[in-house]
């Protein structure tokens, strides 16, 4: 029987799985460790069970489900992706690499195909950083870019830990349930941008992970009353942080392939006839290489000192965050567009601009990924699309990027 | 005996009352119809009746302390002010007002001095507007510019409406006991600006109210991940905001005693890692005409539209509360000229830009204002300051023209 992905199968599992915690536009909004997320984890365990697969779960909250391999002792074949949003997110980030990991679980077992090496279907915590910054964060731990403390105690806007949070919705499990150091990992996950369709190609064949940049940007200026204070009395902080948000933009095209975005924002006390007195914001820089991302924090840098000293106010930039730029393993790479080429789909190579599980992966192993359209190049919002063939496509190459795997490790 | 102001008594006043809400920074948050603004209320309503007035309360919960007069059916003389704050204010902006009121018939009880005219302390609900907007609730309902039913049906950030907390704190009075049309009303109040201090004046005689023109700026952009999505594919709703907080102090510029400012913001989703969808801005304009007024909200729709083209982003204006340029009555600016310059104080004339109370009684009635200086020009704000010896000046003044407008009236 030959293995092939069931596009329909991969398809009603998406569905089912975007209806946990399905917003009214069409979206999902299931934030890490929150009620919805342990509805989506007890369906995947189950999906996983159902699949002959060994569940565990480990001291993260990562779920595995280990499918058995032929040669004793061999390291496990890994793929998978998260199952966390963003508050307005969408129906595939995420939930795609993990579901069609698990299609290729089914389509090997509908098959009776084994493998040499053990296959492992992986979920990992928290992927977003939506609720518990900084992203990755169980990854990041697994792959001991952060520690277990620092991961329990991060916060969410309401004061909750991480790890009271993950003992409260019942998946705290052992560190000894860990990811096994793998043979290789491959992540499939849509491209959130719009360069596959837009050039008609239906395969992205991840070349790594752009360098990120993560920082608070705090403007203290003075609070005075929006009537009798003269224009030219004021050290207004909203408008200093409104002359940074502009020249953030203005940077990113200073040097090509830099990305900046203010996606934050606070203003003290953010009153109608109050001159704003205090404001924080966000400064996501992205870049291929670690020299355009540091130039790029460096003239974030002078920036405010300049509009600091223009308008009167104090401003503190603090990177809180930063990721390296990370090229992904050449074998896995050329066995992602081997298999896409065998399969006759388009491809281009591409470097991935937002963070992903597999950089941290990278990281410490042999990874790479795979991207199939994001219709319109949206993401991290509530019309994210990605049709059914596109799916089905990215399905296939990670089933057949595994099988080659398996036969050259 | 001579009839005076006690600066020891109005200054201890002021010091108990700053105790009522005061903040570890040495400010005051007492917002209208809370707890401490109940306990605000006590203390005056003991104050007053200590005092011999007596005291009624409204169906706005206006507090009004009457003094009798000789003169059967005279209308009274009124002075007052506020005692609630913006989230983080001053001990000075609108407990001078009250607290002059009072001390001016603590002063004329000790030197039992009677009046022609009945005099009447008042305490108006919610000037700030910081907790229930519009501002100057209470006194725009007693002088027929809003109705009752908008009152009580006025919103806090929590959803609590104005009616509910008025009654919950036990301060709703009686419609019948509304404030009487007055023979004048006068008003003493912190500059909030720093004229007076910087041309080191002691009086300010206050010539009118400048015009307020408060809108909502909306901006509909689309949400998208910050990591994938290119600059140039970008309907970044934060960066039009700016690009209009940037304009709005532009266009302050544009038109001599024109002020604008941008005081409050908010974003949507507000993650690091997301282009923003949505903003939404306050745009605060003042001018001393009408025409000015007009001018500006017409050029910031002109500014919104052209930066809603050049964004790819659509953005709606719309103005909620409106207040007209309102300049006082010339008899009572002239007595407050005359009483500053009978007690040998430095003066100057001016117009408030903030809105106060006594412009909606300014729309019916013979009202004015005296100014008293701010340092450093600041209010709301808890490092607001007001020397004693301003106080005491400001308080004489107040009684001078009450005791001159009684004989001249």
């Amino acid at each position: 029987m030959a293995c092939a992905i069931d596009s329909g199968r991969l398809w009603d599992s998406l569905m089912e799985m975007a209806a946990v915690g399905a917003t009214p536009a069409g979206g999902v909004r299931r934030l890490a460790l929150s009620d919805e997320d342990r509805a989506a984890r007890d369906l995947l365990v189950r999906w996983l069970a159902d699949a002959h697969c060994a569940v565990r779960v480990d001291d993260l909250g990562n779920i595995y489900g280990h499918r058995g391999g032929e040669q004793p002792g061999a390291a496990p074949l890994v793929c998978g992706s998260h199952l966390d949003t963003v508050p307005t997110g969408g129906r595939f980030d995420g939930a795609l690499g993990v579901l069609a990991a698990l299609e290729a679980v089914r389509a090997l077992n509908d098959a009776r195909q084994r493998m040499r090496h053990p296959m492992e279907v992986v979920c990992w915590t928290n992927e977003e950083g939506a609720r518990f910054p900084p992203a990755m964060l169980a990854s990041g731990v697994v792959c001991g870019q952060l520690t277990l403390d620092a991961a329990y105690a991060a916060r969410d806007a309401r004061g909750l830990t991480f790890g009271d949070e993950l003992r409260r919705i019942g998946y705290q499990g052992s560190a000894e349930h860990r990811l096994p150091a793998p043979a290789a990992y491959v992540e499939l996950h849509v491209e959130q941008g719009p360069i596959l369709e837009r050039t008609r190609t239906q395969i992205g064949i991840v070349e790594g992970v752009e360098g990120i940049s993560w920082s608070w940007v705090a403007v203290a200026g003075r609070a005075s009353h929006a009537g009798p204070t003269p224009m030219e009395d004021r050290r207004d902080a909203l408008l200093a942080a409104s002359r940074i948000v502009s020249a953030l933009r203005t940077l990113a095209g200073e040097a090509p392939g830099v990305r900046t975005t203010a996606g934050h924002i606070e203003v003290t006390p953010n009153t109608i006839n109050v001159v704003p007195g205090a404001a924080r914001l966000s400064a996501d820089l992205r870049a291929r290489s670690e020299d355009l991302l540091e130039t790029a924090w460096h003239r974030l840098q002078e920036i405010c000192a300049a509009i600091a000293k223009e308008d009167s106010v104090a401003i503190q930039v603090d990177e809180f965050w930063h990721s390296n730029p990370t090229p992904f393993h050449h074998a896995v790479v050329e066995t992602v567009a081997e298999s896409a080429r065998a399969l006759g789909y388009s491809s281009r190579r591409m470097w991935a601009g937002a963070g992903h599980d597999a950089k941290y992966v990278a990281d410490r192993y042999p990874a790479g990924m795979i991207f199939v359209p994001s219709r319109d190049g949206l993401s991290h919002n509530e019309a994210e699309w990605t049709p059914r063939e596109d799916c089905a496509r990215g399905a296939a190459v990670l089933l057949a990027a595994m099988q080659r795997l398996d036969r050259m490790l």
